[in-house]
């Protein structure tokens, strides 16, 4: 067993035993500042998002929807190192590409029987992995059933949004 | 009226004519590097992401769930700012705060009844703004009704993701 995978093992028993544990809760403070461009803390990190010149902004960062795919990218590629330590997976690579098609009429309120988010999500994960096709497949659906990015975006969230006003 | 509202203006009225010209498509590409660690490409930017090292990372950047509420801040900011133009109002400042709740028995396949993703997320919309109670909850209205990430957030989106296994 690798480090990984023991470390999921003990972090498992943990939550079995304590649900409280497992609970945990993530925050974001953001800004709008030049333009359209948000400055964003994180924890320690700070992130840039702007968006591009065609759509108004400074192009200092990625935009809020490809920074969605940033998300979920990542998340899959964790999720999947997650699993295949934890199903014995040896795993060399892991990488993935994501593409979204957005109807812009939704944002701009040209048209409201169109959305404002993307239409639909597409994307490819290539991983070497050492294992059979058969294990491939369970570990796909294991990571599938498990990723948070996905979850969100594939079931939706409730979100509760309060604007206060202030001088 | 500024040039934000004419610019927004001008964009209305072309994707009245054509519709066509509102259709967008936005790209990440991204690989698992050392650990955690998801190095993400969107045109020219550069994106990092990590877990924190209580998740088994490195903490080189924030984690995946964190980058959803990020991009829901400057989504909802970003927003703020074109109906805000749209509607004539004075917009001196706005920020967005998020929290989003987890259960990690969720990830860590503890229990398949608790989701993978947030249970929730909850936020504050702070603006200072030229105007009144009334115009500004017709603001809010009209943000959350056209904020592409909150509407993928809180609808859900179709996604698609191919596993290809190569050496």
């Amino acid at each position: 067993m690798t480090n990984l995978a023991e470390a999921i093992s003990s972090m498992q028993s943990t939550f079995r035993e304590d649900a409280g544990a497992a609970l945990a809760s993530f925050e974001t403070q953001s800004s709008l500042s030049d333009g359209m461009r948000s400055d964003i803390s994180i924890r320690d990190h700070e992130l840039v998002i702007d968006e591009p010149e065609q759509l108004g902004g400074g192009d200092a960062g990625p935009n809020p929807v490809e920074v969605v795919l940033a998300a979920l990218g990542s998340c899959q590629e964790i999720t999947y190192k997650v699993y295949a330590a934890a199903m014995g997976i040896k795993l060399r690579r892991v990488s993935v590409s994501l593409s979204g098609d957005i109807d812009l009429r939704g944002l701009f309120g040209v048209d409201d029987s169109v959305r404002a988010g993307f239409q639909s999500i597409r994307g490819e994960v290539d991983i070497d992995a050492d294992t059979s096709p058969e294990k491939l497949t369970r570990l796909k659906a294991a990571v599938d059933a498990h990723c948070p990015v996905l979850d969100m975006l594939q079931n939706g969230v409730p979100v509760e949004l309060e604007l206060k006003a202030s001088a």
